[in-house]
C-alpha cells in the first residue's frame, strides 16, 4: 500500500523550500522503492485567501487521512489585520489539535561547518546537541475560557487558561522519556512550580512516570532558570520536555544557540508516530520570492519524516548525510553564509544535497 | 520626617548580600544626611521556620509603612517539600501584590570590565545596556481560577489564569513609554498575540496609549522571537515591556547575556514610586554562608532606590561611579572572576565600593 504525504506548502517561503525537500524526497522514493506518494493542499494565508479560512475541510480531511504531513510555514503581515479566527496560525493549532499531534520533538545541533555563525563563543556551544519535547495540543494554547469580554465595569478584560490533565502530562512524558532513553539518558522537566499550581501537578506527574524510566536521570528547573542555562552552559542538557508555551519559547532560543534557525526541522507526533514535519523557523515574508530561504531545515524535516513515521532510518540518514557533505563543500544560502563559502540559492542548495545522495 | 526603609534579608545569601548594601547606604546616609532610617524583619523561609508563614502580618505592616523595601531573596531547597500556599516565594508574592509594585524594573548593562564574562561573542554584547519592564503583580502569576482539582473522570486537573485588565494593561503601559522617553525612545511590546487573545488585548492598549508619547518609537514582537532576538542581537532593544510570564523568562536571558547575573538589580514600583528593590538573582542555597557572594546587584539595588523612590539621583550616581572604581581596581568575587583579577569576599567587595565611595 503507497504510504501518503500530504504537502501543505503554505505561505512565504514555504513553497521554495517545500519544492527542494520534495526534490530531495523524490529521488530517494524512487532510488530506495519507498513507495510514497504526494498531494498537494493549501493552508494558512493561502488557504485562507483562496477559502476564506486557514484550515479547510478538505486540508484537514487530507491530512487525516495521509500518514505524514509535510509542512512550510504559515503567516505573514498580509493576514496580520485578520480576526484571531482565521489567521495563518490557526491552521497550524488546528493541525496540530485535530491530528492529536502532542508529542513537538526540535532538536538543537550545531553543526561543525556552522559554528562560527552562533553569537554565542565557540567553546560554549560546539558540540551541541540538544532535544526539546515541547507538548503541543495543550497548555495556555488551547484552554478555555479563552478570549476578550467587557467586565462589569466597562473595560476589556483578556483571559487565557493554561490547563493540563494528568493524562495529557503523562504522556508526553512517556515521549520524552523514551527519547531520553535513546539518547545520553537525561532528562529536565521544565516547569514553573514555584508559581504555577498547573505545572507542580506537571512536576509530580513528570517524577511519577519517572519511575518507569530508572535509566534516565530526571531534573526539574523553573523555566526562568532553563532560559538562563541555555544561554549559559547549553551543553549541560540532553532532553528538555516542558508545556506548550515554554516549548515555545526555549525551543526559539535554543535554535537561535545554533546561529542556523535556517537548519532547525521538527516532528510533531501522535500516539502512533504519524506525524507533521515543518522547519521551525516561520514563513519569512520578507524574503519570499527571491530564491534565497534555506532549504535544509525542510530537508532534514523529511529526515525526520522517513525516521519517526516511515521507520526508514537508513533513509533519513542518507539524508543527514548528504546535508553534511553540502556543508562540507561550503556551499552556504545566504542566511548560513560567512566569508570563504559559496553562496547558493534555495534550489542550489537543494542541488547540492541531491548530489551528495 | 526620616524615610523609612524595610529591610528583608531573607533566605540563602541574603542577609550577606543585604549587609554589605546597608553598609554602603549606612556610609552615604550619613555622609549627605539623607535621614533614612532602617528596620529589619523576616520573610520567606527564615519566616516560614519563624512564624509558619513566609510574609507575616508584621512584615507585610512595616512593608506598608515604609518608603521603600530592600529585599535580599527568598527560597531554597530547605522548604520545597511545603505546600504551595507557604513556600518561601509566597513571601515575595505577597508583598508584590498588597503593596501594587506592578511595574519592575530590570535593567541589563554589561559592565565594560566583564565583557569577557559573557558566553556571548564581545561583539554582540559590549555596550549592552537595555531595560526590562515586567508587569508584577498580574497576569498568570495571579489569575483566578487557579489549582489543582479531580475531574469527573477521576483525574487531576491543574488550571492557571492568565488574565489582564484594559487599566492593568494602560499603567504598565504609561510606566513603559515614560522609562522609553528618558532613554533612546524605542518601546518594544512583547506578547504572544497571534495565539493568545489576552495578549491580543494586550497588543492593542499598547498601541492605543502609545498615541500619547509620539515621540517614543513603539514596536510589537512575538514571546519566543523575542527570546530569540535577545540571543541573536540584543542590542536592537531599548526598552521590552512585557507581561508577569513573559517578563520573568526574557529578564533572566537579558541578565545573562550580561555574564554576570550578580551584578543585576532591580525596582519593583507603585503608582508613587514607593517601591521594593533587590537583585535580580536568586537565594543562591549552594554558596550561601561561604561569604563568597557577589554583593553588587544588592548595591546597585539601593542605587536604584535613591533615584527611584528617594529622588536622590546625585546619591544614586555616587554608588554607581563607586562601583565602576571597584571594578576598576580589578577587585572581583569568584562569579566574575577571571584570570589577572583580584579575587575578594562578599564583605571585601562591600569595603571596595565603600572605599570608592
Ligand atoms: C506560528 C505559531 C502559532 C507557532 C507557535 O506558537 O506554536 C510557532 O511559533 C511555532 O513555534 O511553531
Ligand atoms: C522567585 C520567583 C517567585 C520570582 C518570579 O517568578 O517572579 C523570581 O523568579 C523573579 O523573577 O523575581
Amino acid at each position: 500500500m503507497p504510504k501518503k504525504i500530504a504537502v501543505l506548502a503554505g505561505d512565504g517561503i514555504g513553497p521554495e523550500i517545500v519544492a527542494e525537500a520534495i526534490k530531495v524526497l523524490s529521488f530517494l522514493n524512487t532510488d530506495m522503492n519507498l513507495g510514497l506518494v504526494f498531494e498537494n493542499a493549501l493552508i494558512g494565508g493561502a488557504a485562507y485567501d483562496a477559502f476564506g479560512t486557514p484550515l479547510p475541510q478538505t486540508t484537514l480531511n487530507l491530512c487525516k487521512n495521509a500518514d505524514a504531513v509535510l509542512l512550510g510555514a504559515v503567516g505573514g503581515p498580509k493576514w496580520e489585520p485578520l480576526a484571531h479566527a482565521v489567521r495563518p496560525e490557526r491552521g497550524l493549532l488546528g493541525i496540530r489539535s485535530e491530528l492529536n499531534l502532542f508529542s513537538n520533538l526540535r532538536p538543537a545541533i550545531l553543526y561543525p561547518q556552522l559554528v562560527e555563525a552562533s553569537t554565542l563563543k565557540p567553546e560554549v556551544v560546539s558540540g551541541l546537541d540538544l532535544m526539546i519535547v515541547r507538548e503541543l495540543t495543550g497548555g495556555i494554547y488551547f484552554g478555555q475560557p479563552r478570549g476578550v469580554h467587557v467586565a462589569e465595569n466597562g473595560e476589556k478584560v483578556g483571559i487565557n487558561t493554561k490547563i493540563y490533565s494528568e493524562s495529557e502530562i503523562r504522556r508526553i512524558a512517556h515521549s520524552a522519556f523514551k527519547i531520553a532513553q535513546k539518547r545520553h539518558k537525561k532528562l529536565c522537566s521544565v516547569d514553573k512550580a514555584n508559581v504555577l499550581e498547573v505545572t507542580e501537578l506537571w512536576r509530580s506527574v513528570m517524577t511519577e512516570v519517572g519511575k518507569d524510566y530508572p535509566d534516565v536521570q530526571l531534573s526539574h528547573m523553573y523555566v526562568d532558570n532553563a532560559a538562563m542555562q541555555l544561554v549559559r552552559a547549553p551543553k549541560q542538557f540532553d532532553v528538555i520536555v516542558t508545556s506548550n508555551m515554554f516549548g515555545d519559547i526555549l525551543s526559539d532560543i535554543a535554535a537561535m544557540l545554533t546561529g542556523s534557525i535556517g537548519m532547525l526541522p521538527s516532528a510533531s507526533l501522535d500516539a502512533n508516530a504519524k506525524g507533521m514535519y515543518e522547519p521551525i523557523h516561520g514563513s519569512a515574508p520578507d524574503i519570499a520570492g527571491q530564491g534565497i530561504a534555506n532549504p535544509l531545515a525542510t530537508i532534514l524535516s523529511v529526515a525526520m519524516m522517513l525516521r519517526y513515521t516511515f521507520n526508514q532510518p537508513d533513509a533519513a540518514e542518507r539524508i543527514e548525510r548528504a546535508v553534511n557533505s553540502a556543508l562540507d563543500s561550503k556551499v552556504r544560502t545566504a542566511d548560513i553564509y560567512s566569508e570563504g563559502m559559496t553562496k547558493v540559492s534555495t534550489s542550489g542548495m537543494g542541488d547540492a544535497v541531491l548530489n551528495a545522495l
